[in-house]
C-alpha cells in the first residue's frame, strides 16, 4: 500500500450517540446512524460484536465498570441501550454526572427489572396478569398463589443476566423444585397463565419532549420464550388494534419512554388485552419496519433519543413478515446457503456475523408480500434455506 | 476502560467485496454490505473518506498504484469501484492476475473513457448524439463538424481526472478558444447539442451470468453538469418508458455489465431516446431506491458483483424525489438544521460526512409521497432546510 498522505478534514458528526452494548440492535442501530450522519459508539467488551464487525466505533469496557461507562459518555450527546444488562444504579450514576441518558434510567428499570414494570403497571391500573413476588425456594407462596390462579403458572425471573432465557411453564409445586431457572434466581417473578389467542408487540416512538407515534400492531410467534416470527400488520380486529396501540401509548407515557418502546400484548380468546412485558429499546419485533416501513425502528430510535422529529411509520406494503434465523446444531456455510436464500427477490436477509452456536440468533429474514401468509410462507422458506446442511 | 478479555470468535463474512475508493457510493454500500453480512473494504488514501467514517474496513493506498491495488484484491472475493479514475491498465492487470473484478475492466472503460463509449455503442446501432474526436487545440475540426450539425456543440473531456465537471456548452469557436476544460483536456470529444424534453436514467442490475432486473425509469433534472433533483417514476408516457428500458437492457448485455449500470438518456421534444453516457456502477440518480424501493440500487450492485440472484425493484411508493444537497458559500450547521429538515415525517436524510466546500455534495433528501410533485416539493423544501444559514 502507499501512504499517501490523507487530507485530514471531514464533515463533524451530526450527532454522537453512546449505545452500551454491541449486539444486533446496536448493529442495525449503525446502518440507521451511517445516513443520519451520526456517529455511534459502542461499549463493549468484544471487538467481534456484530455492531463493531458492521464499523460502530468501539470503545472497549464492561457495562458493569462505571468507570468505565463514564469514560464512554464523555463526548456523546445521548447514551442509549442495546441491552437491559446495566446495573440501573450504574446508569443513575451516569446520569447523575451529567450525561443524557436515553430512555432515563427510571424508565429503563421497566425493562430491566420485570417485578418492578408488574408493579408500577398494575399500579396505574393497566391490565396485567394476576402475580405474586417470592424470594427463592419459596415454593408455599407459589403453591398459595396457584390455589386462587390455578396452576400452571408463570415462573419468571425478575432481572436478567444469567443462561436460561428467564421465562418457565411451570405445572406444579414438583416441576417448581425441578426447575434449573427456579434455582438460578434469586428472586421469583410468579404470574397467572394467561389464556392467549395471539401474541401482539405494539412499537411506539417517543421524544422526551412527549410526542410519540405508533407502528402498526405487529403478530408475534413465540416457541420457547424465543421470538420466533412476526406478521404485520397484526390479523386481527382493527377495534382490537386500535386498544392494543392506546394501551402502549399510555404506557409509554406514563413511564416517559424516549426512543423506541416495545409493548408485548396478550389477546385472550375473550377479546380482552394483557400487557405482558416492555422493551425501551429497539425490539426484535420491529425489524421487519427495516424494510416494509417509511422509516425504521432504529432510525426513530435515535431520532428519539436524540429528540428529533421522528420519522413515518407507515407500511411501504400490505403486509410483511420476519422469521429469526437460528442457529441448528449442524454446521452451516452461510456462502453457499445466502445466494440461495435470496432466489425469491421478496427475500430481505439480515444477518449479525454471530458465532452460530446452537439455538442462537443469526439474523432475521423479511419478506414484503400483497398478504401475510404469502409474506410469512416466503420468509419461512428463506430463514429455512439459510440454516440447511 | 476495563481490559476485559474478547472473545476471538464471530461468523466470518458471507463474502468480501473490495471497492476501489471511498466516496459515499461506498459508503452506502456498505450499509447494504452490513445486512448482507458481506465485509466491504475500501482502498482509499484517506481515512476520512465517507466510507471510512461509515466503518468500512479502511486499506490505505491509491488507486494509480498497482501494487497497491493486488495487495488490496488479495481475501477478495470479487472488486469493484466507486469511481472512474483507476487507469484501465491497472484494472486489466488486477484482473490478470486472478482477481474477479466485477464489472469487467472491459465494461468499467465505458465509463471511463467517454469517447470508448460512443464510437462502441454508434458501432453497435444505439441512438446516440452526433460526434467527432479531436485532439486538444484542433478548434478547425470542431469549427468542421459544427458547419455539420450547428453550434452549439458539447465539449467533453473523454476521461476523467482533474478538476471541473467535464462538460462544456461551448457557443463557437472563440468560447472554445477562451474555454478552461479546452485548455485542460488533452483529447476533445465534440458531440451535437441534442434538444432535450426530459434527461432520463435506467438503472440495470445485472449478473456476469446474464440474469438482470431492471429499476422504474427516472427523471433526473441536471444543472451545470451536476444531477440536482430525481424523480421517480419519470413522468413520460409508458412507452417511452418502455423504450427506455429496453435500450438500457440491450446495452446492459453488450457490454456484459455486472451489478449496477446506469444508461443516461435524452428524451427529445419529437419523442426520440438518445444515449447520453453510462456509469458501471451505482449512481447518483438511483438514491431514491434506497428508501422507495423494495432492494436499493446499492444491494443490487453488490448481489450483482457477486453474481447471486437480484432483489425485487418495485417502487414502495407511488412516487419519490430525491434532492442533491450540495455545500452553499456560507457556512453551515448541520447539527442545527438536521433536526429541522425532519420536522416533515416523509423526508429521508442521508449524509456523506464530507467536508462542506461550496458546490460539493453533501448529502440527499429523499420524499416518498403520493404523487411526484408532492414528493419533489418537499424534498426541495428539506434540502433547502439543511443548508440554511
Amino acid at each position: 500500500m502507499t501512504a499517501t498522505r490523507a487530507a485530514a478534514v471531514s464533515c463533524p458528526p451530526v450527532a454522537t450517540v453512546g449505545i452500551i452494548g454491541g449486539g444486533q440492535l446496536a448493529r442495525m442501530t449503525h446502518q440507521a446512524a451511517i445516513a443520519l450522519g451520526v456517529d455511534l459508539r459502542t461499549l463493549t467488551p468484544r471487538a467481534t460484536d456484530p455492531a463493531v464487525l458492521a464499523g460502530a466505533a468501539h470503545h472497549r469496557g464492561d457495562h458493569h465498570d462505571l468507570e468505565a461507562l463514564l469514560a464512554f459518555a464523555e463526548g456523546c450527546d445521548v447514551i442509549t441501550l442495546d441491552h437491559e444488562h446495566t446495573p440501573p444504579a450504574l446508569l443513575r450514576a451516569v446520569a447523575e454526572a451529567g450525561h443524557r441518558v436515553r430512555p432515563r434510567p427510571d424508565t429503563a428499570v421497566f425493562a430491566s427489572d420485570k417485578s418492578h414494570a408488574r408493579r408500577a403497571l398494575a399500579a396505574a391500573g393497566l391490565p396485567v396478569p394476576a402475580f405474586v413476588e417470592a424470594e427463592r425456594g419459596d415454593i408455599g407462596a407459589v403453591a398459595a398463589f396457584a390455589r386462587d390462579h390455578g396452576w400452571p403458572v408463570v415462573l419468571k425471573a425478575p432481572t436478567g443476566g444469567y443462561d436460561g432465557r428467564g421465562v418457565e411453564i411451570v405445572t406444579g409445586p414438583a416441576a417448581l423444585e425441578a426447575s434449573r431457572l427456579a434455582s438460578a434466581s434469586p428472586r421469583w417473578l410468579i404470574e397467572a397463565a394467561v389464556p392467549i389467542a395471539v401474541e401482539l408487540a405494539v412499537l411506539v416512538a417517543r421524544r422526551p419532549s412527549g410526542w410519540w407515534t405508533t407502528y402498526p400492531v405487529i403478530e408475534t410467534d413465540q416457541r420457547g420464550g424465543i421470538c420466533r416470527e412476526l406478521v404485520l400488520p397484526a390479523r386481527i380486529p382493527s377495534g382490537v388494534a386500535h386498544r392494543a396501540t392506546s394501551l402502549a401509548v399510555s404506557i409509554a407515557d406514563g413511564i416517559d419512554a424516549a426512543g423506541i418502546l416495545a409493548v408485548e400484548l396478550f389477546l385472550t380468546p375473550g377479546g380482552d388485552l394483557v400487557v405482558n412485558e416492555v422493551a425501551t429499546r429497539p425490539h426484535n419485533s420491529g425489524h421487519a419496519t427495516i424494510d416494509a416501513a417509511a422509516t425504521s425502528q432504529f432510525e426513530n430510535h435515535l431520532r428519539g433519543v436524540l429528540d428529533w422529529p421522528l420519522g413515518a411509520t407507515d407500511l411501504l406494503a400490505p403486509a410483511a413478515a420476519t422469521v429469526n434465523v437460528l442457529a441448528p446444531a449442524h454446521p452451516i456455510d452461510l456462502r453457499t446457503t445466502v445466494p440461495k436464500a435470496i432466489e425469491d427477490p421478496t427475500v430481505h436477509v439480515h444477518l449479525y456475523r454471530k458465532e452460530p452456536r446452537p439455538g442462537r440468533k443469526l439474523g432475521h429474514v423479511t419478506c414484503l408480500a400483497s398478504d401475510p401468509g404469502t409474506a410469512l410462507t416466503a420468509a419461512r422458506r428463506a430463514a429455512a434455506t439459510l440454516i440447511a446442511p
